[in-house]
């Protein structure tokens, strides 16, 4: 039976950063959480557009061109193709929307990759 | 050349209510925005999942057997078949996201019904 999400009790679920976690889908795709503090690997992803809302704190999308600011209530759609790297100084709740073939490396890996994402 | 969205910002550049507005699309889906007072009509919709989340107020989703009642930071995703009616006493702000294909109610037509949606 389906259920009502509440954001921030979710996010006191988990701590670990760049980790993000399952907590609903609909469609062709996940939603999911995610801590992120620091810097993350400079990706982009072939076939997917992405979405960032900011929950609580600030989030910076590194573009090869530009800088989108996001503070909490705003969102950016990244489409597919587009290289960026999500950039926190202070740690950021984040919510993201995207296709459940989605890496979180997209077409990188590293040691930040996770590739068998935790239902909350 | 893609930039972010900031909700409230966008909030305030409408008043119609039950009319939802296209603010970004993401793979095969639209995020869309609504304000919504009132009770809404009964529906379903045959293929589509959809996700409702309350940015500011209430917002209640009446279904056949239960309420689900989402107050701000909270959402619900409604599967694809399940009959539901939102409802608000006050005035709610809502984000949406479901597939581009989706007619706000879903399988019936009534004055409530959108065919052709705004974008901001």
């Amino acid at each position: 039976m389906f259920d009502k999400v509440t954001l921030s009790e979710k996010f006191k679920l988990f701590d670990d950063r760049w980790s993000p976690k399952i907590v609903g889908e609909l469609n062709d795709s996940y939603v999911k959480l995610v801590k992120i503090k620091g810097e993350f690997v400079w990706h982009h992803h072939e076939a997917e557009d992405e979405l960032f809302l900011v929950v609580k704190g600030r989030l910076t999308i590194r573009l090869r061109d530009r800088d989108i600011h996001l503070e909490e209530g705003e969102f950016v759609i990244v489409p597919r193709g587009v290289e960026h790297l999500p950039v926190a100084d202070e740690e950021a709740h984040v919510l993201l929307l995207e296709p459940k073939t989605t890496l979180n490396t997209g077409n990188v890996t590293s040691e930040r990759t996770v590739a068998e994402l935790q239902r909350l």
